[in-house]
Formats: C-alpha cells, sequence, structure tokens
C-alpha cells in the first residue's frame, strides 16, 4: 500500500519479495510490515524479505508489526544464520484483546484490529490523516497570506489583513478529501455484530471470501467466511467498495465468487495478484 | 535427485516448491530433505514445502537432515500455526565433528560432511548401493533359474541345476554400474588438504562456486570459494564431471565462470535451474 509517500506491506507470504520485484516494487522502499497472524501463506516470505533488504545495504529502520511470537521466530532465524543486519528491526506487538493503534505518523495511523480465526489474529484499519481542509495557495499569494499562516488556515482560521481587512477561511481553502480508510481483513469467521460498527464508512475494504456460500459450514469450521457474508458485512458497513480474495485452491477462478458477493453489495472487485487499485 | 525411485532434495530455499510444480515435479514424491546450513537461501522454502505437504494430504513420514537447531525452528512454526500435521517428521542431525552416515537405506547411503563456513555447515555425498552384478533376466527364464535363487546370483553364485547342470554366473548377469556417488558441497572455503580424499572419484561433484579468482580474497573472507578453486578439487579429486553454481549476483551471467572452472577441469558445466542432469 502507497500512502503520502510511505510503503505499507500487509502480510508476506513466501515469495512476496520475488512477485514485489517482479511488478517493480522496490522492497527497500517498504517502512513497515504487518502481519495477520502466524499461518505460513501471512509470514513465509518474512524471513527472506528481511535478508534480502539487508544483502541490499538497508540502513532505515523497518517496523515489523505482528502476533508477540513473530519477534522471536525472526530473531532465531537471524541468531541460526549467525547474521547482523545493517539496520534495525522495530517490532510492535498486536493483541487480540482489543482494538491498538499500532502505528501512528503525521500523515497516518493503523490500528489492529482482533479477529476470530484458529490462532490469534487481527485485521488492519489504515486511516490518513490528511488534513480537513486544503490550501487554496493560489489564493493565499494573491491575498499575501504570510507562509506561516498556512497550518492555522488548514485549519479553519480566517486571515486578518490590514492593508485588506478580514480574509474569510473560505476564500483560501478548498474542501479536501475526508481522510480515507483501508480496511485489511483476514483471515476471520462471519462476525457481523463485532465487525460492522469497526468498518463503518470504510473506502475500501479487503475481506477474505475462502468459500461459495454453498460451503457455509466449512466456512464456519475453519473460521473463515463465504463471498456472501463478506458483502453482508460490507453492504451492513455502508463501505465503499469491497475487494475479495483469499479464495480456496477449489476454485480455478473466482467469477463464481465474485457473482455471490455482488448479488448483495455491487461494488465488489476481485483482489488481482499485480493489479494496482486507488482508493 | 532421483534415485532408484526416492527424491532427495538437496536444499531447500524460498519458492522450492514454486519451482518443483513448474518444473512438473511432485512434491509429495519428495521422501528426504538435506539442509547443509541455516542461511536463508538453503532453509527458508522448507516451512512452505512442509506446510503444502500437509494440505495435499501426505500421509508418509517426511525425513528432513540438516542442522540441529533446524528441528526446533520448523517446530516452533507448526506449534505457532496450532497444526497438527496429517504426516510424521523424522528429524536427524548432521554434526560437524565428522563425517556421519545421516541416512541409509537398501537402495542408497547419504553421508554428511563437515564443511568450513560462517556457521556450522555441511555437505552431503549421495552414494548408491546397487548390486554389484545386474541379473540377466531373459537368461534366467531360459536356464529356469528359481526366483528365490536371484540375490545370490546378483551376488555372484553360480547356478546348480539338476536338469542342465552348472550355469555360470557370467551367463546370468551382466557388469553392474559402478556404484555411484554425487557430492554435494556448498557452502565452503577452499580446502583442498580436506576435502579432496572425500571426494576422490565421485561421478559429479556439486561445488560452489561463488566468486572468480580475481575476487578470491573476497572469497576467502566471506567462506566461499572461486570457480577456479571448484574446478582445482575436481581435478585433484579426479572426479567424473563437476556442476558449479551459487555465483553471486555480482555476475549477470555464469560464462565467465564456467570459462575460468574449465581451463582447469574440462568436463564443467553450469548448474542450471530446470535443468536435468544424468549420473
Amino acid at each position: 500500500m502507497r500512502l503520502e509517500g510511505s510503503y505499507l506491506l500487509l502480510d508476506c507470504g513466501e515469495g512476496a519479495q520475488r512477485q514485489l520485484s517482479r511488478y517493480g516494487l522496490r522492497v527497500l522502499k517498504i517502512s513497515h510490515v504487518f502481519v495477520t497472524h502466524l499461518h505460513g501463506d501471512h509470514y513465509f516470505g518474512l524471513p527472506g524479505l528481511i535478508t534480502s533488504m539487508a544483502l541490499y545495504g538497508r540502513t532505515e529502520p523497518l517496523v515489523i508489526v505482528g502476533p508477540p511470537a513473530l519477534e522471536s521466530i525472526i530473531q532465531v532465524l537471524i541468531t541460526e544464520s549467525d547474521s547482523v543486519l545493517p539496520y534495525e528491526l522495530q517490532y510492535v506487538q498486536t493483541q487480540t484483546e482489543s482494538i491498538k493503534t499500532v502505528v501512528e505518523t503525521e500523515q497516518f495511523k493503523v490500528v489492529s484490529v482482533p479477529l476470530k480465526h484458529r490462532v490469534p489474529c487481527t485485521g488492519f484499519l489504515v486511516q490518513e490523516k490528511g488534513p480537513e481542509l486544503k490550501l487554496n495557495v493560489d489564493a493565499c499569494v494573491k491575498y499575501k497570506v504570510p507562509v506561516e499562516q498556512y497550518d492555522a488556515i488548514k485549519l479553519g482560521a480566517d486571515y486578518h489583513s490590514q492593508s485588506q481587512g478580514l480574509i474569510p477561511n473560505n476564500l483560501l481553502t478548498s474542501p479536501a478529501y475526508k481522510n480515507r480508510t483501508y480496511a485489511y481483513i483476514t483471515d476471520t469467521i462471519y462476525d457481523p455484530e463485532y465487525l460492522v460498527p469497526i468498518l463503518q464508512d470504510a473506502d475500501l475494504l479487503y475481506h477474505e471470501a475462502t468459500f461459495l456460500h454453498e460451503r457455509a459450514d466449512r466456512a464456519a469450521e475453519t473460521f473463515h467466511s463465504t463471498a456472501l457474508q463478506a458483502a453482508q458485512i460490507a453492504q451492513a458497513s455502508d463501505v465503499k467498495r469491497l475487494m475479495i480474495g483469499h479464495f480456496s485452491a477449489r476454485y480455478n477462478d473466482a467469477q463464481s465468487l465474485i457473482e455471490e458477493a455482488q448479488s448483495v453489495f455491487l461494488n465488489t472487485v476481485e483482489a488481482v495478484e499485480g493489479n494496482c487499485y486507488n482508493i
């Protein structure tokens, strides 16, 4: 996920570094890696990614967010390889009792959301922290607003000019984008009472959809969801768009899963490896 | 390596399972995995391979040969994923004090050979245990040799027939292949005094060749070998053929490394991913 110049990686299955490179994404640009849970398809590519970053000469710290056991696993692998990384790994633990802010910068905030799966697991909400108002720089220049006033104006202040009198804020700004939210929800059983309030109004919801609804029993047994259930969550949460993925290998293509989800929530897209989705 | 119906995997870097599948090799057929040392490029694909074998419903035990710490690493990953494998993992530890027989079946024997690298590391010799003589089944049928005599005849016995008299062994057998040896030597510093007697007469020697000889200093520093050194080992050991690989990413193609090795040992080939080499 590219966000205000930061590159966030959400889960890192085996071969992730090879796929990143295939799609022209430079692994050294990644600042944060988020791991939902310790099933191999979600993190077996992380040790190799960390090692490659060292080979490529990384010096910037890398933030790794995940379940508590992840740190000891990674550290054992590094110790046994008798390696010293040329950069720092900064671990942040998710927890499964309640929602937790795991990363906060000036540009964005990420919270972990406990999910019900067979092992401790969290989803992540990535929330943009953009300014509420967008500065109209041309207008500010025209009205000779001093640069040191810009921050106050972005927060809604008017400008009091000795020569021009009061310049109201709406002449100096335009409405900004709403701060966008991406919700990454995998792996989880269908859990609407809990999830719907948390996901309310998200701009893009990725929700796992391991099975078609005809296998709802199997989904519940394995703590996964169906395409229909993912769409019901999206509809009840009033999200703008739904992306589904994590399909069982039993399905040769995603068409039937997409159609099932679209029967409930029309604005559903398939998560296709290598595609780029704008929020 | 396919040997008398057994499939042996020597080292298992990240993405190995994907490459096996790409080349039409069924991972369930693998009976033994051998890990030389705990640098990621030699085993980061093993956890995923083990997990996939479980998904594919393996029930046959899998033998994993490697450094002692490998078992605890794999077991932690399995424990944290809250998985129970439907098949047994049988661990065999290599050791770095002396040569050790790590696997022995009726068809072959594998010994681990301590190597000098930055971390505990062993190579492997895979030695065929074929019969010294090859049974000529047509001749045995013609002379009406009872099947229960076949084992004795393969070991050189003549057949005493009441009706036909003595049938000498050379009518019932043909000379067999010499028991072939494959030596897999990676990663190691150049170490001829130690390695040459061990590798004597091997049919195929894989020897790492990380650098060109112009970087012999760097090779020694990092406990690796040059292409020239690999060839010197091959020549002094009187092996039949040398295969080199494990080239540094600094070399865009292997041509210069192959030429350097061939200047000392002509029968040198490049280890090319996806190629098949007969011994």
